[in-house]
């Protein structure tokens, strides 16, 4: 079933639904109406709209009969406005000035005979650049789709804010994991965001992620794929709680780290000038981490190291007044073993880390309101509890995994979709497999992405690249996953290394100084280029022996 | 005399103007009064409005009577307005409420007999940084303010645009180059622009560049000072042609440098869309650079480089369209020797940049007019036409030099006013003392930097260093800039060097490999910290190992 028919027929349920809650369509009508007619204009609004019209999804319990009848009604009601400005229930049905104007769309051609099968890729993430890196391209060409042209070394974010780490240390350009994306004829990187999947058509709809004067604003394009690999990521979670997305930040992308460093060394300065209180001082200085996963820990680690380190030094004025608190609903560090798991508490406290159980319940531009009513002051507040099903991926009409992910068989395949593939965090295995949902690591997404560039090696081989080439295909072993075991530094050359495969088997867990070499080494030899590899090691080399840069640029 | 006055004065004529010009002066008297009672909200526009008044200067031809006579029918005209809203011309004269604003602000004491003479600097720039990195702060206290708190390496701005160097190796924390700045205790950095001078005081007036939340936005403080030292730069000249501020991108600011990258690597992004047409794509990939000084060189030559190595390896969809076109109204780098000239014009000819002699008559958002009429149209717009005196330095009310820089004497004293010292490009002599101005280049300020800081020294050990205490203090020889010769890369390891005193003098002049290795191995040893040349180093290994890096974040 394809994208565009569902998204329509959901347009059809929602306008019903509006008619039967009053009548007052009228604005809603013609505000599709009309997006649709300013359609290159306004491409972007009217994909908003048909997501949050398909995952409402309220309208399920309607009997069919009452929402035609609803629509009708609704149809012939607006049947005599003019034809440039609305389209009748008929119209969007059957004459389909939908397709017409996705026809229009300037865009890459579908695959001749003889050429090569396209693989489109969309997202630039650990799963997307594992799987660009391992494709074979003498088999394949390859169209990554993105709005980030490099991937980002996720683990190692944290140390850029405090400036341990240089932002480009941390970031890999796609060009340079996939070189095809560079140079092959047929092959292309697009800076863009994925609006729309038919999979029908086997067609993608795109949107530029800045026009720059180009002719139409947004630019949008078509890009028909033989293959499709869904690697979009997820989004931070913020549990709807009130003020997280005005207030707090994420680190979850360079740019995000960018601000967080531009935050903290302005607080730094702000408190410098006079006339500021004592109280004021405090709340500027006071740098709150919400949520205690390996991400939580370590960015106060690196906190802590940069307070210990180089705010004594070099802001020695407001030394006594930079706190740094962690804020956690539970236990810091849970997937870790209960021994790390004491020892890393020892350790932060020990480094000045305040840990505090707590629930949050409103951010507010200077405080953060606990569920027992707590008012906390902060003047940086950096969120990180985790990530869930972005809107995007909860926008996409395929069957979901539990927890809302897109769902995947064992081969990572998207049943219901024909050549559709999807991993890393915005994928989930299906309820039917028996399988449980993976966490959302970079270690599972690393692997699902070589495992699928091996898969498409063998599908490829076997002829089975094109589109609705691959039914007879064999695939071979399923995709199993083994946890290597978790690492997390938590600052000052200490680091915690869990080997169990899982929560609860037995297995190698240390902590301490040669964990923090083993993951100083690991990181090394997982940045992906030589190039990084040298920069993060001249970083970390750099950072030993002059400190940490504290340049405030822009 | 002091700015307040003065500033007040002009108030006086302006309305004084106002009245004479229709009587309709209601709307402006009343948004001065407003703004002196929202004194914290709104400083900024307040101040902003001062600046104009002062700098429109257009009134002194009118006969002092005439102006006085008006300002009495004004001040007539509004003293029935209630107290709290606007101010009678009597006040604005005797009461001084403005001043009773000024005493409010928060801000440092003054010194006290017994401590440390405070050495007040304005700016991080060459000058600026040169002479806090001279002064002995064993004499003086020292606070600096400035709205960056690094210092920005200059001239390898323009390999950073292209990736050859990264960001932060040209950016030096101002509290690298003078430690007192991080710790000694009445020693402090403020990020701040100062927006007023009072000399009769000796107080300046400040404000932070982001409130970030503190009590008053914009958030406002005074520092008394016992020496003042101005480094607050110059801005890049526009000629008010028509279009530069909203379309053209300056090459001044790390930020700058940052904006380039990203539009720059957009536009080959873009490019590569499907759908885009042939003309679109030259448009998108069309870099002009207006000015052919050493920095528009240096830019044209490290973008040709990029273009030359890594676009045709990386982009090499698009590699045939890009194009980078030196616009200049008169001969490239005028202050070089003739066969230098002639050897960059041949060099960058064969790089494949452009050259044209065209003066712009207006920029458009896709187009630029020149006064022949030509359209050319352009994706990327750098404009280095030189700098003239800043808004800031334009509002001072102080005696000016030739150009309208603030005129100093031989020991970069400002002769009116007592204890200010003024250098770097905001500066120039006066036209009693005989001597030209001072090129803009990074080594007259820094020359002057140094000299300063030395002269400080002497007034310091001569106890001049207080304020009203360096009258009978012997100052020594007086400021001799002696030129010694200039420095440009064309790009691909081909650099001139121009070892002549003056334009007329002879000396030596060179170009090519060996002049590239002098101006590499110059720039090393410039570059303040080790930390710094020691990346710079390694930046150019890695670019040199690995080409550029093309990550476009944010």
């Amino acid at each position: 079933m394809g994208w565009t028919r569902i998204a329509r027929s959901t347009i059809k349920q929602s306008l019903a639904a509006d008619s039967l809650a009053g009548g007052a369509t009228g604005g809603h009508m013609s505000q599709v109406g009309l997006l649709r007619n300013g359609f290159h204009a306004n491409r972007n609004q009217y994909f908003f709209l048909l997501r949050n019209i398909t995952t409402s999804g309220g309208l399920k319990h309607l009997p069919s009969s009452v929402v035609m009848d609803g629509f009708r009604t609704e149809s012939r009601g607006i049947s005599f406005t003019p034809r440039y400005q609305y389209h009748s229930a008929e119209q969007i049905e059957n004459k389909s000035d939908y397709e017409v104007e996705e026809e229009k769309l300037p865009g890459l051609e579908p695959t001749k005979p003889g050429e090569k099968p396209r693989v489109v890729v969309l997202g630039t993430g650990w799963a997307g650049c594992r799987f660009l890196k391992g494709l074979d391209t003498k088999l394949y060409d390859v169209v990554c789709i993105s709005p980030r042209n490099h991937m980002v070394f996720t683990p190692l974010l944290a140390s850029t804010c405090v400036g341990t780490l240089e932002f480009r240390s941390v970031a890999e350009p796609v060009s340079r994991i996939q070189s095809a994306l560079a140079g092959a004829p047929n092959s292309y990187f697009f800076l863009a965001n994925c609006t729309e999947i038919n999979t029908d058509k086997h067609e993608i709809y795109c949107e530029t992620v800045s026009s720059a004067g180009l002719p139409y604003d947004p630019y949008c394009f078509k890009v028909p794929y033989d293959k499709l690999v869904i690697a979009a990521g997820a989004e931070p979670l913020t549990f709807n709680i009130k003020g997280v997305e005005e207030h707090a930040m994420f680190l979850r992308e360079v740019y995000h780290a960018q601000e967080i460093r531009k935050k903290l060394l302005l607080n730094l300065m702000l408190s410098e000038n006079p006339g500021i209180s004592e109280e004021e001082k405090k709340r500027l200085l006071h740098c709150v981490v919400i949520g205690g996963g390996p991400t939580g820990v370590e960015f106060s680690g690196e906190l802590s190291d940069f307070i210990m380190r180089d705010v004594r030094q070099r802001y020695s004025h407001v030394k006594d007044y930079i706190q740094v608190t962690l804020i956690e609903a539970n236990e810091i560090l849970s997937s870790f073993d209960v021994g790390l798991r004491q020892y890393a508490t020892n350790h932060l406290t020990k480094s000045g880390v305040r840990l505090v159980r707590g629930v949050v319940k409103e951010v507010q531009s200077k405080n953060i309101i606990l569920s027992d009513g707590t008012s906390v002051p902060y003047g940086l507040l950096v969120w990180s509890t985790g990530v869930g099903p972005s809107q995007f991926v909860k926008a996409l009409n395929l069957p979901k995994a539990p927890g809302g992910r897109i769902g995947v068989d064992e081969w990572l395949r998207v049943p219901s979709a024909e050549d559709v593939f999807a991993l890393g965090d915005c994928a989930g295995f299906l309820e039917q497999t028996g399988k449980q949902v993976l966490p959302a690591l970079a270690q599972v997404a690393e692997r699902e992405g070589k495992y699928l560039a091996e898969l498409f090696s063998m599908i490829g081989k076997q002829n089975g690249g094109k589109a609705h080439c691959a039914k007879e295909v064999s695939l071979g072993d399923p995709f199993v996953y083994r946890h290597l075991g978790s690492m997390a530094s938590v600052g000052r050359y200490k680091a915690l290394v869990d080997l169990r495969q899982s929560k609860d088997a037995k297995g190698l867990s240390m902590a301490g100084f040669v964990s923090w070499l083993v993951w100083r080494s690991a990181y090394l030899t997982r940045v992906v280029s030589w190039r990084n590899r040298f920069y993060v090691a001249v970083n970390w080399a750099t950072t030993l022996v002059f400190g940490r840069d504290n340049s405030r640029i822009g």
